[in-house]
């Protein structure tokens, strides 16, 4: 990681909400932005300039590294609010983490954790309003950084910008998902960047996900490159499979990323002691399961969508329906943690961080 | 493709130039630009307002999709002028169809012919002095399309920006290159967006292309991720290798370039009789070939470096030095191409596009 400067954040406060504009009851995920943002510069060796701003366009040049050769990485968190109207955030420094691993495996130099924090809380105190209380609805936080280098050759920018922009949300995923396992197309490769939250890793999924949509599927389950033999993750989610009563998951490897809502819902599952197998899961286990009704629930896992039951999946052109379980593993995980983010319940594993 | 809409290209010229600033016989590759840019956006599914203008600055919003998902595709071309001070392309068609190729794998609108071509050739006549005569000076062309969408949700953009970029160059790489064969990490994926030009490809072999630096190797020879068995390409250029009088290369397949160098030295090839195999090419035959003193020549192939010759490659600890070659194939190859694109010799293949 990188030393800390000691710099404080600057503030720059709107004159005027944008709040009362805003309508909280029909939200698309991830295109209204809360009042500030955050911004901070990597140059000569440091980042500089903290500072917290109105929400607003950059000026940038067209030949900023960003733009040709997709060094920039993300996070996803969310902000929950309490029926007190605390304000909490979920597991954060899981996300910090992740960012810098991503970072490191795109060339970008690491973020020091005191300014993450700061320009964190700082920015969530100040934009707390935007944060609505009842369940599903929560403030969506998008750290990420990006390459600024003036330059169209193919090498490691020596200038970033981090940001952190802040959505309102409701419920990510409405209706059933339906999904696809891959049979042609690829995620990731082995000593690839799939473990990192890289841009260009969601980018590359659009045109399969799209010939999936056109099919009637939300989804794809990505299996891996050399064989499409085991199944991975599906993009924007971890997946889980209960066979009977176990629950089954690919385990992390350099092409699967290392989900925060997926290593909660193994550690729940494992205190209630149902039987987790963290290993490669084949398709064709899945599919014998299927089709002797031993497969009980497919549900994927993710900060934005937090828990996503699959109602069918499609292989070789066979469709398998799932029975909608309405109390089944996917529901008991989505509660549980539900209840640890909205502060409706004790938090066994110490995951809430109060904010304010 | 996108139809073609029939609008003509506004365009706005600077009121001064700032070409009398620049020092071109000092120039980082790709860092400084000529006085115009070409810009086109997707909106309401069509291609609108192309405009050419000053070079500068973008006003674009940090939650534009091309920032958090990489969704973006680029070319690279060269201008060159003869002795004549005549302006020629090298096979521009080629750019325009696998910049489209690149789009369609990511999900991208494809971009019409007519306007790529009728801003291509107009801004290069509008800065045609940018051009400096002489073997090695070009002017670098970027056509490059970015998702402009504001959204943080990842799915492919409703929104576009496609954008030409043009740089003044001299030779790309200076000095010996020297290599590392790729035992752990991997450039892309069967199924993948490795054949795309996709921003994300490049950014993602910024950190394990460092790791090579740090040993005094300038690029990676990628192979494939299932086994590191084959030698792929080497991420801004394709790979030739020279064993006693055969060339032989990695097939074209998704995960490798098909570079339009790759196929005008294997096209002059052919034409001489040389024997060329496109095919897989096992580390192990190269390493052999290395050893008992058949391995001649190792090139790679690409339009910012020409041909590049290798010095000499590094597998498993050992590095395996190659005799350059003064008369050899790259040299041929590197002279027969540039003969062309200068306008020093005839054009057999017809591949000169006169500009102006």
């Amino acid at each position: 990681m990188n030393s800390s400067t000691t710099q404080k954040i600057d503030i720059q406060k709107v004159s005027t909400s944008r709040i009362g504009d805003v309508d909280f009851d029909n939200l698309t995920f991830g295109s209204t932005f809360s009042d500030h943002m955050f911004e901070c510069d990597y140059k000569d060796g440091e980042w500089q300039n903290p500072t917290i701003k109105p929400y607003g366009p950059l000026t940038i040049s067209p030949a900023a590294k960003v733009f040709h050769y997709g060094q920039a990485v993300f996070e996803g968190m969310k902000a929950f609010k309490d029926e007190d109207g605390k304000v909490w955030l979920f597991r954060p420094e899981e996300n910090f983490n992740r960012i810098n691993r991503s970072s490191k495996r795109m060339a970008i130099p690491e973020f020091p954790k005191d300014i993450f924090f700061e320009a964190l809380t700082t920015l969530v105190k100040m934009d707390k309003d935007w944060v609505k209380p009842g369940l599903g609805n929560s403030l969506y936080i998008r750290p990420f950084v990006m390459a600024t280098q003036v330059g169209v050759s193919a090498s490691p920018s020596t200038e970033y910008k981090f940001m952190i922009l802040m959505s309102p949300a409701q419920a990510y995923y409405t209706g059933d998902v339906k999904v696809v396992i891959a049979e042609h197309y690829s995620r990731s490769a082995n000593g690839g960047v799939g473990a990192a939250k890289a841009a260009g890793n969601y980018g590359a999924q659009f045109f399969p996900t799209n010939l999936a949509r056109e099919k009637g599927f939300q989804q794809v389950i990505w299996t891996d490159a050399s064989d499409h033999k085991y199944l991975e993750e599906a993009g924007t989610m971890n997946v889980f499979f209960r066979v009977n009563d176990t629950l089954l998951t690919a385990p992390i490897s350099d092409r699967i990323l290392d989900g925060v809502t997926r290593k909660s819902v193994i550690a729940i599952a494992k205190r209630d002691n149902i039987n987790v197998e963290e290993r490669p899961v084949l398709v064709s286990e899945i599919v014998e399961a299927a089709k002797n009704g031993s497969l009980k629930e497919i549900f994927g896992a993710g900060t934005a969508a937090v828990i996503s039951p699959v109602s069918a999946f499609s292989y070789k052109e066979t469709v398998y329906e799932l029975e909608m379980q309405k109390n089944g593993f996917a529901t008991r995980f989505k509660n549980e943690l539900m209840n640890i983010q909205y502060n409706r319940s004790e938090d066994p594993f110490g995951w809430r961080f109060e904010v304010v």
